[in-house]
């Protein structure tokens, strides 16, 4: 057989076609009363991404309207039902092969373990958007979302066994299996398995809040320097994982630290602020910043992103009006890889 | 990235789990009066395959009660709702890896170019068998039907311009995409193009009834000896083609010739009796035959396939019972093969 068929994930930073966003849906936010703050944090991702590239809403028909006034001519919009607004986790995860061919898996969506009662919608936004566009698409018979997988483009893939392991999401399946399969629908031959997420995650531990790739061989975590912290020891954890790690092409990783934001409560919870949640767009990077007593460390953070991606323009968002939603930058999109369609 | 992620469609000949069909709807055959005579054909065929490996037919919730009473013990049943009974068509195409990992495509169907209004049904067979065997499968945005393509299982692919490059299919693509895409959804580096299948033969000339692969490198043709007769043109340049093309292994291929039986008409209509839709089942060949005048070339057909393949044991049912529906034994079937769920 040729190897130039093979399908597979490439990395974030390759060049986008466009970025999908699935527009927030009221009473699903972790803090419902918070709508209009949210719709704000979506128009300011949304611009800020327009930018960049192209960006495609999807929205319900009862918010056709808002969306419309509020977006204007910064996206183009898809009516695409769905229950909740988070399209890294419920919509497609793309691939493409050595041509560039695009595809695509549908991973099986359950609301991060039937957290939610209601997934139906999501569960099909992915093959809406599919077949939208016309792109074929593998049907995979697995629970993934797509915010607890990093690829780096070249065979490796960076996960946590909190979320990929966790009895409510694929309970019949071995750990064996289940690395096999997402093997084989991203195309990876090497998984690196972090133990945790950030502590108080509600997606129980994905990885796009705590490390990425910035580019094959190196990786970027958040970190945490208060052994008082729960986020300390799941932090050293996953470093000490990472320093042991070798990638697919059998190279050590660099590992680039990024100290996290102070701890901070709403509604006596511990907001999972995450500076990792950041995303690539085509020569730029949208980053969230939490403002206040977080300012330095948000400075850092830009500071340290603009050494690993020199040719990169950053533009920073306020990340505490997507967080009333549940999560930030990187959670509510979904890059659609610029490939052949 | 790893060659072994690859997905590809296996040749018939390899062991199957099973064999999936579809019960005939009543309405759908071509002659419907004798739906007894083909429902008398399809049990014909389920005993002679549950010789040689598990059966699985896909009823109707209607015709659950007969299909019961006629298969008996012979047939495992899978409500699974259909407009038409061709399982080759509307069926799923299986794919595995070198790990033997089972996959599918499922491929949109439009009833042979729309020739039948209602195929609603049968464009949901792949996906609905698919989910309750709980395999992984790509939605393909491309109109083929099983019983239009051969492969090798080494990189080969053996079908026709009249059916894979018709308009009535897939105007929006051109034939380069057409091409591509086929290669791309079942793992294959090399098409061979035929021209025109059967004189007749209402699906626009489906290869599964003019030539198959009897390993690789190896074709069975039927051919026709009367230059009256118009399968004789038809076959003659398909044997031109076949003479000068290399398969996807650079080996030239070994032509073996099944001459065809005698013509034969039914209400003013050439019936398109071909003895290459017989069926590779575990061991065995399931081979229609069409007595009277056919007689000896039944018999020529049979010797022949005796000597292609020494280790199977034939067995003949009645082709003019099935083609009373339209098809025959490897237009009613589809092969389900032996890897891991």
């Amino acid at each position: 057989m040729e190897n130039n068929r093979t399908n597979y994930m490439p990395a974030e930073w390759e060049q986008h076609e466009r970025t999908l966003i699935q527009w927030p849906v009221r009473p699903s936010l972790v803090f419902p009363d918070h709508y209009n703050l949210v719709r704000q944090g979506y128009v300011e991702v949304i611009k800020a991404i327009a930018e960049f590239e192209k960006v495609t809403v999807l929205v319900n028909e009862n918010t056709l309207e808002e969306t419309k006034e509020l977006c204007k001519d910064k996206a183009e919009l898809l009516v695409v039902p769905h229950n909740d607004g988070w399209c890294r986790d419920s919509g497609p995860t793309f691939l493409w092969n050595s041509a560039k061919k695009l595809s695509a898996v549908n991973w099986k969506f359950n609301a991060w373990g039937e957290r939610f009662a209601h997934y139906d919608l999501d569960n099909e936004v992915a093959p809406r958007v599919l077949e939208h566009f016309g792109i074929s698409y593998i049907n995979a018979q697995i629970v993934i979302e797509g915010g607890s997988i990093h690829v780096d483009g070249e065979g490796t893939l960076l996960t946590t066994r909190e979320c990929l392991l966790n009895k409510n999401r694929n309970p019949q399946l071995t750990i064996v299996e289940i690395e096999e399969e997402v093997k084989r629908q991203v195309g990876v031959s090497k998984i690196i398995w972090l133990n945790h997420g950030l502590f108080g995650d509600e997606t129980d531990g994905h990885v796009d809040n705590v490390a990425c790739f910035a580019k094959p061989g190196v990786i970027i975590m958040q970190t945490c320097s208060d052994p008082g912290d729960p986020n300390y020891e799941i932090t050293m954890e996953n470093m000490e994982i990472l320093k042991n790690s070798i990638d697919a092409c059998g190279r050590k990783l660099e590992l680039i630290q990024i100290p996290q934001p102070p701890a901070r409560y709403y509604e006596d919870i511990r907001l999972t602020l995450s500076y990792l949640n950041f995303y690539l767009v085509n020569g730029g990077i949208i980053l969230p910043v939490f403002g206040e007593d977080a300012t330095d460390s948000d400075n850092k953070a830009e500071e340290i992103l603009k050494q690993v991606f020199p040719d990169r323009r950053i533009v920073t968002v306020d990340g505490m009006a997507l967080i009333k939603e549940g999560g930030n930058v990187h959670c509510i999109t979904q890059q659609m890889p610029k490939g052949i369609r």
